[in-house]
This record gives C-alpha cells, structure tokens and sequence, in this order.
C-alpha cells in the first residue's frame, strides 16, 4: 500500500472551528496530514506567520498524523518537496466556492501529479469564517462557538493591544 | 397586539434608489422601523456618518414611522438596545448574497432572540450599487436614477471638491 | 398598530422540520399567520391535501396566532382574500433560490400591494428537503431529525401501503 | 497504516469520459476503489443495471484497484456493508453543485463516520453530462470524446433499436 | 463586408415579452437574423410547432430582417445549413445559466466554427418564463406584460378548451 | 448591410491568453473590433497603459479588423465617440458573472442604444485571470499556456525589477 500523504493549505488568519473541523475528519483520510500555512500572503494578517503556526500546534496536539509547518513561494512547489500528492480543500455550503475552482484548476495546469480534494465543512460553521471572526472580535463580540479557547485569548489579545497604542 | 419594531442597517455611502425602495416598503412591515447607519466601517466611506445620516433623513422624512440613527459596535447589541427584534435587509437579484447569509447566521449564532428577514430589491434597482454610483459620480456620468436628487447633488459636489484639490 | 397577517404557503408534501423552524420563528413576525397548503399542484403529491393540511395541524397546534388552510388557484387571490399583505417564504442555504426569486418578483407583477419576506432556514435544517426526505423513506432510512413524529409514522405507513399493493 | 477504501457512487446511464476522469485520478487516493452503480434510480434509465456495470467494467479494466458493483437501497448502508469509510464525488464546474452538497449533507446526517469528498472533474469535461449526451445521441450527433467507445456503439444500437420499433 | 446572419433557438412554447426584447435588440447586431424553433423537444409542448411559429410571426412581422423556421435535429446541423456562424440566447439575471453554458459548450465541442453569443433580458422581463406564464394562465391570471396580445389570446383559447373536455 | 463596430474593453493587467481567444473569435463577429484599455482604474496596475495597450499591440497584429486603443471617462461615452453600437465580454464558466451583469446592467440604464454581447472563454481558459497570472508570476511560476511569450517576458522583467529594488 502507498503512503497516503495530504496538505491542508491556507493563511488561518486566525485557524477557526471550521478549519479544525475539517483537520479532524481530513487526517482521516491520509496516513499523514501536514497544515501548511501560508507565509506571506500579499494582503497583511493579523498573526505573525510564527504566530499562526503556534495556535494551529495548540489546536491539533491531539493528532498524531498532523504536522504543521509554514511554507513560501508557491504551494505546488511545497506539496512536491513534500511527496505529497494530495491537497485538502474545505468547502462551506457558503463559501468563495469560485475561487476555490481557479485555485484548483491552476495548481492543476502548474503541476499534473497533484489532486485537490475538497470536503464540505459542517454546517454549523458554515457562516465561520476568519474574516467574520476578526470583525467580532474587534468589535468585543463573544467569540465562543466560532474558534478553539486559545485563539479567542489571542484575539482578545491582540484587539487590546491595538486600541492602547 | 406586540409593538414590531424593524431595524434596516447598512453603511449607506451613499443611499441609493434601491435603499428607499426597501425602507418604502420595509416600513409596511413594522410599527416602526429605524434606519441603522453603521458609524466606522474599516473600510473608508466616502461620505462622513453625519453626512450619510442626513441625506436618509431628507430622503425619508415623508414616512413617520421611519427614524434614522448611527450606530458603533456590534448590530445586534444595537437591536438589543433598541428593542427590536428584527433587522431587515434588501437582496438585489444580483447581490453580495453569501455575504447576506453569512451574516445573518452569524447574527442568530451571537443572539438568537433576533430575526434576519429578506426583501427583494425592485428589479429595476437590481443593478443599484453605492459602489457602482460613486464610479459613474466620479467619471461625470448621469446618476438620474440611481440615487435620489439630494444624494446626486451631493456626490457631484463631493467630487468636484476632490479634484480641486 | 395595524394587524399583521402573514401567509407561509407551499405544497407542504410533507411538512419537515425546516419548514417548522420557519414557522416557529416567522409566526413572531405577526400578529396571526396563516400555513396556505397548495390543493393541487401541477405535480403530483405523496399525500393528498386532506392528509397534508392534517399533518401540519398536528405539528403547529402550539402556536396560538397560527391556522392552516388550503387554497386553490393563484396563490395572489388567496392573500387578497385573507386581507393579508405579507407572503413569507423561508431561503435554505441550499436552495431553489432563483426559483423563490422568480416567484416573488412574478407575485409583486400581479399584485404590487403583496410583499415577499424570506427568512433562512437554521443551517441544521439546511439539507432537508420533502423531496429527500421521501427517498429516505422509501428507501427504509432513519426520518429522526428530519420530520417531526406524527409526520415520520404517516412516511412509513405510505411506503408500507405502496409496497403491499 | 489503514486500508483507505473509497465509494465512486453513480446512476452512470452511461458512463462518460467526465467520469473516467474522476475515476484514473480518484482511484489514486485510495487502496481499493468500488464503482458503486445505483441498482433503481426512481427516474427511469435507457441502459438496464446489467448494462451500465458491464459497460464501465469494460472501460475501467486497466485499473487493478478497481471494482465495479451495483446496489440498492441507501447509499451509506452500502458504504458501511463494504466496510468503507469514504464516498468520492465529482465536481463539475457547471454542476448540479447544490444537489451535491445537499447529498453529502444528508449522508453525513444519517451516517456520521462517512466523509464525502469532492474532486473536480477536468475543464474539458466540465459540460458533459449523461443527459446531453443521450440528446446528442438520439440526435445523431457525434459522441467522440465524450464517451469510450464501448459506449458509443451501445448508445447507437439502443437509439437504433427504439427507431425501429 | 461579411454578411452577419444570427440563429435565435428556442422551443417558445410560447414565445414571450423577454423573447420579443431579446429579438428587437439582436437583429440590429446581424444583417438577417433567424428565429429558429425546436420542433419536437422530448418534453411534451403546450402549442403544436405550427402554433408556435405562426404566434412568433405574427408577433415578429415588422421585423424586415427577421424570419421564423422550425428546425429538427442537432440545432448545429441546422445552424450549418443555414450558412449561419453564430447562435444566440439570451440570459436571465434569473436564469437557467448554467444550462446555457454546458450548451453553448457542447454545441461548440461538436462544431468549431459555429459561436454561441449571450445578451441580457431586460431587467423587467427577468421573471418571465415560457413556464411561469403557462401556470398564471392555468390558473386565470392576468397576462399583461409577459406575452404579446396575440399569445394572451391563444394561451387563454387553450386553457379553456382543456377545461372544456 | 451595416458596418458592425464591437469594442472589447477592460484593463487587460495583463493581457491573457482567455482574452486572446475571446479577440480571436469576437472578431468573426463585427467588420471592426476595437479593443479598449481602460487607462486609470482606480486599483493600481501592475503595467502603465502604454504597456498594456503596447502587449495588446503585439498579441493581435495578426488580425487586420482588429485595433488597440486606451480610453478614459464613461465607456458608454467611449462607445458613442467610436459610432460602435455593441460591447463586447468575455464570460467565464469561473468568473465575476455578477458584477458582468451589473455592469451590463448599468451601461444600458445610461445609454439604451447600445448593447452588451457576451461569448464564453474556451474551458481550457477557464481558470485564467490576470490576478492569478501576476501571483504565478511573482512567486516565479511557469506561464507557459496562460499569457502569449511577449507578456510572460514583461511580466518576468517586471517583477525582478521589483525584487532588485
């Protein structure tokens, strides 16, 4: 039997209840899992790259096929040095579904060997996503249900020291 | 017989034909219904509150059960305050709809005691965006309309003072 | 104040949990709200208007301000004769969106005093349809979660009867 | 290492060419793939069961991982029996996309140790349905690279068949 | 200078306001344009293909570049004979879109140098479906302002002789 | 017989290979075609407008009905200047379909006579978009297949230009 590796791709600006939805059932699908977050997207991030790893380490500690790593450049280039040939895509009922495709189609045309899978995230986080997360706590809105306890302390966190400078 | 009190919110930069369309009808629903200006969207607005604020009033003020206000911080700590428990808004056709629906579960998730409830926008504003008439406003198109003759006379001051400058 | 009257119509063949989230939800948008059961759409039913108007009664008989009725003919002349002004329709997230958007803006064509309001199913519902849910039944699976008991039991009597004949 | 099992479920009246792509690439992700053939859609098929299998058999003889099978009743009381623990589907750009996620909604509602996962089926697939292509077929129109060859003889003999009758 | 000649598909059972505007704004972009309609979809029609082209002709007759034919077959076998190089169709706001897609895909698929071009339905015909139309006649509704006079009359016609039997 | 005058604008940032096979095609259509760069967006290009115009320049010299030109202002306004009657777009079965609509929508609200045509790209360029191209592009991706061979040597230029200062 091969070895079943998947990459789970993003920028997790911060990771929410829905991208660990997603790692709980994905690692089941592959004999390993690496999250790879995304170092330098060219929209700023709330979380440092350093920052981003470390909650999704916290969040994830449980499983023992899941790694996480950063990565630069571009994501087929990272998935091939991997060995992997699998990427993993959640897909909310609500979602930037388009975007998703053109993603999927490119890395494709770039690099015939590696798939994209998708898998639907549950639909109780079906309205979560990092951008809305950011805009409630921002605005000092109860973060519960939406992320894992140890984002929501940084996101506190991190809204507080913004408005005291 | 429950006094309804219906909450249109919406950053309103600036109110479109296609707004009054739904706070004229809109208002039929309700006992009384107030026009909910968020005050600091992250995203600039062309027009100051104070400004947004006032063209609503002069467009609206031939309803009497239709008040205007601004408002800071969450939606629904504001419909809260206000006693109201629903908050209306317009779907065009041709709309940020995910966006809609995102927000609206998000709302519920964060209060459930409020409702979300849709209008459809008249087909002939399906295609009425604030964004849309700041950029024929500022290439010196025709907005008759678009936009009610206050809110005309205003973007075309607006952006004759920005290119004196 | 005026009276609100609402009017929630659909074939209803049979009534789910989804459409009973609505109906929980929208019955607080008015003073008195009306469950129209179409008599006798173009295609045919699993169960005849008797069974389906029944089966809704049974379902809503909590609700003080709300009453089930059938009606024929254009659903316009029904709310015109009701004196109702409102039609609510609820959105799944998944859903014959255009179709409820067709349908709404044909309905303010022939009678421009009738509005459509539409509310959004609870995400947990938004996978429920009459029409999935009658596969499952006939194919013997689990209705729980789906439609309330009373409905569940007449599913299987159906099935049952369908399969001896 | 587990044994990763996968489900391609399917009407297949006939098979196509999008869905031979689904099945080289998709068989790639798991130990062992079964084409699952759905025995008794209530929609009427132009090819009997015995049919389809036989005729995805034939084109999917290359593939060692590979097994074709029908079933009845529900989906996911198959996957279970087969001791599987993923079902695949393909995604078409232009798809029937809401029904898709409706499906997988449901499954996992009635079975939540079954994941669905999505793969996109190649652009030049992207507008070859079953449908059309019976149309084309009853039209006489040319089925080169929408279906194998194999296919393509059984449409013309059936159409054949059905004039001369 | 090329002579541009346009196909203008459908089945028009029957034709309507939306078809009529879609007429009226095409011609003007060939030097003769041809209203081409299906004879004997597989779906049963309401008006007979005599019916259906004489109600376009009559509706179409001050069109001096306009004709009406009814076609068989593969509509690009027809668009061949014709020496045409360019279908068109029009797009609802709310529409059956992704059904034109897959079309104008396969058609181009089966015929390289036959093109398929798109306008938009004026918004205020963007309900106005063949289908739609039929049911509002069905049930008595008023017909002003979906389909021409001459229609309104046949449909009615139609209707009453169905009760008649 | 008319002259049949199409303009193909957008801000071509840069030119695609999509947008060739739309020129490549579109142009079958009119006697003339122009081709319209739209000159200050008011999102910054990656290129200025005399080198989009001068790319476009060099992509489509082959063709003899087909120009090259900038423009500013209103595009309707544009389009009178040039006595053209019809605007040319590109459709993606991934794509802005939205904001096309909206757009065509707007354009015909202030000037009726003149018409918005739409034509799919091939699926083969489905995925294409010049935002994708440029962060291909700029993390040094291969662009083989997505711009002709006189944009992907800007492009390189370009963004080592950027990364030596």
């Amino acid at each position: 039997m091969t070895k079943h590796i998947g990459i789970y791709p993003g920028t997790f600006d911060p990771i929410t209840n829905g991208h660990l939805d997603i790692i709980e059932r994905g690692q089941k699908l592959f004999d390993e899992m690496i999250v790879a977050v995304a170092e330098s997207p060219r929209k700023g991030t709330l979380f440092s790259i350093e920052e981003r790893v470390s909650m999704i380490k916290t969040a994830t500690k449980k499983y023992k096929n899941v790694s996480v790593e950063s990565f630069k450049g571009l994501l087929i280039d990272y998935v091939h040095k991997k060995n992997a040939g699998v990427i993993l895509r959640g897909l909310r009922v609500i979602s930037d579904f388009e975007y998703e495709f053109q993603m999927a189609l490119t890395n494709r045309k770039l690099a015939h060997d590696i798939e994209t899978v998708f898998m639907m995230t549950k639909e109780e986080y079906a309205y979560v996503s990092s951008r809305f997360i950011k805009e409630i706590a921002r605005l000092g809105g109860n973060l519960k249900g939406f992320v894992p306890q140890n984002v929501s302390k940084k996101l506190k966190e991190k809204y507080k020291t913004q408005k005291s400078v």
